[in-house]
């Protein structure tokens, strides 16, 4: 990770692999505690994935993969053909930790596919193949995060203001984030800036995990509330808003969560750069456009009250979307590790990343 | 209160005055409780407004005014001369309690001037007096807000969404409050709509208060986090945006709670129309433009946590401004207690409330 060596020195790893042993940093200590807890079985995996103490698509795409060589420790000794039967069970019942987390299957198929490619011997040497295509997984994510930082660190002029909304951080992958990893790389050339994190209700993603890890990084961050970003912009403190995405359609149009939308207008309004940070696993070439992007709807609990402290009265309503859809139109850039897409981000986005490389 | 009378019959009062004693609703136990405590002494009503169970401008000045009567109580049966000191000091004293609230030090002066023009042979009759101008000023706000409910009330059709933000309801006043106010009439005209409340960080007034007496007067209200305005507006729910001011400006620039700006950007962005409800004791013909209208800047502790949990990481930096600054060009008019004022808002503002009005 040229470049950024001293950044992901102080950032704690979301995953890690060293010496046969898998380590899961747990999120929901965070911000207030750092716990980092080896894991010695398929059904600790599955409880870390299961109840989010990994979170974040290609973080739990990582920890699925190399979670599945934990699971497969025990049948190392065993035959060529009861090792073969156990990464079948043992994918099945992590693929099952969480039903709609896209890398989570994607990781786990790919594991078995390189294991179906492999001729062995023993046992011993499937599960080298494996760990092999674990750590291939987890180099790949780091490389496009290192790429988006690369294609988007010169967007960040010293002594300028960037905001950012949830965590689309190092915490969300493995190596330095989404959104984040312009700004990774900006710090670590000497570039002087200011963040502002959006706390991001109602899960507070932004004061939980983007300031906590921005922090840790030696960056200058100062947390504000949702609705401060258009003061923020009007007192000309703002010089650039980047955010990431969870799918991106072909016409650029961008599903992020919940509040990006909001961000996109007030930027316009201000006349302020609004990029998107996204890897090409995020494109969705069968999204024509925004309007195709299915936006999941949560519980209301969640914006009635926070951390189990009930705010609204008994009976209230709420809205819960998670997510929200910016139209291309609003959009300054899409940043992605193989650089920068601009409008007409379908022919951009298609020269890019055309079918081929898409699927 | 004409109009209203089925309304404010399912509103708890924020401040009622029957048979010679003071109530106070206790608005730090809403939403979870409603409590109206009687005010035995100054001591008591002192606390009540330090200490935020009544709060809001209009309120506060209102129950000041029946507060400075409590404190009177036992003076009535002494000499002209004794009560007449004792109105000094503890109208003084009741002052302290708030020393920024506007209508706090207002109502207590008039409640002095009113003694001092009443020729009194006992001081029973001073008293008497001072009752009655207590009830003026109580009956005064809740004209104003009836007022203004009645001038903003047509903006609101059938089956149309509203949004508000922050409270600037009935439990700021004694009244139907001021964004609330045409909502109030509205509804008592049988008008069917709903209303959207934006919970508005970081002190959550609109989750805690603004749904809970919506909720309380039969309106159909929903929470959604400020963060969801623009995806609500976007979904086409949102026919019309109004809320209150704490200042408005000479040119019509309004300041209002954090997050408003940034409202009135959305509704221009998606057509909708941005109106502010202000009484004309809001308006400050001192302040040419909004730049001249001072921000408190608050504790970043309240950005840092949600209702007592701390969400951000030791060590993090907030912002924290209590109010943003809407430019006139964004608003399309301002509901006042003699009618709508639409741009150009400085003529239109001088020729309902002129200077001789205004001081």
């Amino acid at each position: 990770m040229s470049g950024t060596a001293g950044v992901l020195a102080r950032l704690p790893r979301t995953v890690e692999w060293r010496d046969g042993d898998l380590y899961l940093l747990d999120q929901t200590r965070l911000p207030h505690e750092v716990v980092v807890e080896r894991q010695d079985s398929a059904d600790q995996v599955f409880s870390a994935i299961r109840t989010l103490k990994v979170r974040g698509a290609p973080a739990i795409g990582v920890a699925a993969a190399y979670g599945l060589c934990v699971a497969l420790r025990p049948f190392r000794s065993g035959t060529v053909a009861a090792f073969h039967d156990a990464i079948e069970r043992e994918a099945a019942h992590l693929d099952a930790a969480r039903p709609t987390a896209v890398n989570l299957g994607w990781a786990l198929r790919r594991m078995q596919r390189r294991a179906a490619a492999t001729k062995a011997a023993a046992a011993e040497e499937l599960f080298a193949a494996l760990v092999d295509e674990a750590v291939r997984i987890h180099e790949e994510d780091q490389r496009l995060c290192l790429g988006i930082g690369l294609a988007g660190a010169p967007l960040i002029a010293a002594s300028s203001g960037v905001l950012t909304h949830c965590n689309a951080g190092a915490l969300c992958a493995t190596g330095i984030g989404t959104a984040t990893a312009p700004m990774y790389v900006a710090h670590e050339r000497g570039v002087a800036f200011r963040v502002y994190a959006d706390e991001t209700r109602p899960l507070l993603q932004g004061a939980r995990l983007t300031a906590w890890e921005l922090q840790a990084a030696g960056l200058d961050v100062t947390v504000i509330t949702d609705s401060m970003a258009a003061s923020t912009m009007a007192a000309g403190l703002v010089d650039l808003v980047v955010t990431g995405a969870d799918r991106v359609a072909r016409n650029g149009d961008a599903a992020n969560k919940i509040g990006t939308l909001g961000l996109a207008i007030l930027a316009r309004h201000f006349g302020i750069p609004f990029y998107i940070a996204a890897p090409s696993s995020t494109l969705d070439f069968d999204c024509l456009t925004g309007a195709d992007i299915p936006i999941e709807q949560r519980a209301p609990d969640e914006v009635l009250g926070f951390a189990g402290v009930r705010t609204a009265p008994a009976g209230a309503k709420a809205r819960n979307p998670a997510f929200d859809v910016t139209p291309h139109a609003l959009i300054a850039g899409i940043i992605t590790e193989r650089g920068i897409v601009r409008a007409p981000f379908d022919t951009g986005l298609s020269a890019l990343f055309g079918r081929d490389n898409s699927e």
